[in-house]
């Protein structure tokens, strides 16, 4: 009888090990794929591509034991050769060539040239080579940056006594109502797709206390912009026992910090690559919808049109406005308007026009829509009436408030667009692995 | 200008505050939800779930301040007391109550007796009543070590130099073909849900080398059985430079023994209250897929029907040979017929009627599909030819192979599956949260 026990040792080596002093004069073998080939004569610099950053490989010939005509840039390869010290190359470091296997080939050869450095080509051009373009080190850089946003997120919440939920995604009824609703034939039955984990995750509170996800939720909004997008990763939060709003808005203070610490400490080359300056986190100004208007309509001289929603530029100019009043990249802006709030938002006892909800803007774009929900069974089936709105659908959700809810709140942090504006990018499309739009649904 | 700072202390305690030595004596302010009231006469138990156990509060009428019957079960409340060693109650310890706020309150008593050790109810009844029938403490403590699967996955992938990907759940056409695919109109386009990551997490081999990613996946199948949904999360992986196929069969018993120790690790209270008893993931039996029918047809007397095909009974036999023979819980089995592999399955040179895949199999489950896959183009060309399958909708992924692939291959695991398996219990549908089957698309 055979058994497998674990990961096997394998004589290949990572970087990582290359790194290390001893390696110096070793013979080692090395695999990755052919990032690029620089013929200069008498010899040529084979580079290797690895999941943790390139290796240089310097070929003569003669010596290598192999013809530089055989190897075609993006083949797989494992090399062998003896590691030497080089402080030009990447990492300090190259690889004297002796020997190399090829693994497998391309059919073709790329139609991009991924080696450079920054790739002057179009985003849209980008897009439709996707699974190419990734292989540029800037382009995958981001998205290892993005995989850390979502770790900090992990990892601060779990420490903060919050539960992982898994919710569907398929289900009756969308959370936030409105048109902007995927529907599906679920066996004959009208389905739609989730927009958000809320009702979900607002019935966990009752379950867990706190909770949180990292999922796709999906918006069939017809907007064709730079900051939208039809599908997307939320990460989600939700706590009960809140003693106010302000509870949510420090617990994603916490979450930011941790974020960029943990940026800081393991995703130091990637940040170095695309030149991205972390925020302070430190602190993060707050201030209300009113107040807000009101301070870049007097500092910026702009005439407030509509006292009870934030246009796009409102927002830059208010994030410019704390940039500049108190060198903040972050800032949370409560109280927004009832009417522009789903019903299950909490109104401000001292004022119902407005509820205990807040945005948080990061250097001009909304990243995070929260705040305190309804907790009393009675004041949700008021306001459902209200609204105009019919229970129907939403009797599970119903279920859990009637039985008993802990005042509780939560938020929603785009994850695309927080590493946009973290990465400094444009375009959400920049930041998303493979964008969802009106007219892309491919690759 | 205000500013927020992070997460503000509270003068509330929690349960790992109370099993302090020096809380003994002290007077102190907890909240929770009411689990459950016994009312003894003179004295009464107020017992506090909280989200990481009970909590039994000591109520006697005159000195607490309040009226008994002022509370309801499901209440959350603000309890003052003073915190008393009692070897006999849940966690060593208990309140004498002092004072109490309510912060919420049910409409209505609750449908089920939640407090129970074990509810008497059936699946359908609790599924029905999931928002509540989840604040039982065996039944959330289900998902508590669901939670500790996926940070067991997750935790030991990153170890091994893998980036996590999140990759779009609608798209152009299914990875796997077939007639179980939900579809849906994306702004008058027809599109389907993913019934795996298969295609991205291989796209991003060439990328990242080793992938992962755990979220949800979609199977329109019209099965009504035990082990079947309709919308399940899919922990899988993918990786490059492999040596053979059993590269990846070691990082799978990797994962479960990192699993397994996280669940010791962190989830020990869960782990004790479901009388969970982790399976030896030491070494883990390989055995082909032609053998295993073999050994288990000679053990049993059960006679082959058909060579190319594993039925549910025969897994069940080939998981209590193993468990028989070695005391194995788990089990990898090899090498299964190529007809029943999706396209992309790397036959094996020896013997091509036969893949280099492979299930895994617990306590007669199965709980992952993997295998390496097609890395050449031509030969993925070709295998679309022979099934006669059309590249349409593939273009994407052919792109990523048609410039060069290493030697790959992954898995795919069921999350709710093993949940299942690793707590005994009979029906996927104990260990999901929210399950969507044939009948269920609420709550």
């Amino acid at each position: 009888m055979e058994f497998l026990t674990g990961v096997s040792p394998k004589d290949v080596k990572e970087l990582s090990d290359l790194r290390q002093e001893e390696s110096v004069g070793k013979t080692v073998k090395v695999n990755g794929s052919i990032h690029t080939i620089r013929d200069m004569g008498n010899i040529a610099f084979v580079v290797l591509r690895k999941r943790d950053g390139l290796l240089q490989c310097v070929y003569e010939e003669g010596s290598a034991g192999f013809d530089l005509k055989d190897l075609k840039e993006e083949s797989a390869v494992e090399v062998e050769g003896v590691v030497n010290r080089n402080e030009k190359a990447p990492g300090g470091m190259e690889l004297r060539l002796q020997g190399i296997r090829i693994l497998s080939e391309p059919a073709m050869a790329m139609p991009i040239s991924v080696a450079k450095y920054k790739m002057n080509t179009s985003l849209e051009a980008r897009l439709n080579l996707r699974p190419l373009s990734l292989r540029n080190l800037r382009e995958r850089a981001k998205f290892k940056i993005q995989e850390g946003i979502v770790r900090g997120f992990r990892e601060f919440l779990a420490a903060q006594g919050f539960t992982e939920i898994h919710t569907p995604k398929i289900g009756s009824k969308g959370a936030e109502g409105g048109a902007n609703i995927f529907k599906l034939d679920y066996f004959h039955r009208p389905a739609v797709l989730a927009q958000s984990p809320q009702f979900y995750k607002q019935m966990m509170v009752g379950v867990y206390d706190r909770v949180y996800e990292t999922a796709p939720v999906f918006r069939a909004e017809k907007h064709n912009t730079r900051r939208h997008l039809n599908e997307y990763t939320s990460l989600d939060l939700e706590m009960g026992f809140i003693d106010s709003f302000v509870d949510i808005m420090e617990m994603e203070t916490g979450v930011l910090q941790h974020i960029m610490e943990v940026l800081k400490r393991d995703y130091e080359q990637e940040l170095a690559l695309l030149s991205v300056e972390l925020p302070d986190t430190r602190r993060i100004p707050i201030v209300s919808f009113q107040e807000a208007k009101q301070l870049v309509s007097e500092k910026y001289a702009r005439p407030i049109r509509n006292p009870y929603d934030l246009e796009p530029e409102e927002e830059v100019l208010i994030s410019r406005y704390f940039k500049e009043e108190c060198d903040g990249d972050f800032v949370f802006v409560t109280h927004y308007p009832s009417k522009k709030r789903p019903f299950y938002a909490m109104e401000d006892p001292a004022d119902p026009v407005y509820t205990l909800s807040f945005d948080c803007l990061f250097r001009g774009m909304e990243i995070t829509t929260g705040g305190q929900r309804i907790h009393d069974y009675h004041m949700l089936l008021e306001k459902l009436d209200k609204r105009g709105m019919t229970q129907e659908g939403m009797e599970y959700y119903l279920l859990a408030f009637k039985h008993g809810m802990p005042p509780h709140g939560g938020l929603g942090i785009g994850l695309e667009r927080l590493t946009m504006m973290l990465l400094g990018e444009d375009n959400v499309r920049e930041t998303t692995l493979f964008p969802r739009d009106l007219s892309r649904l491919e690759p």
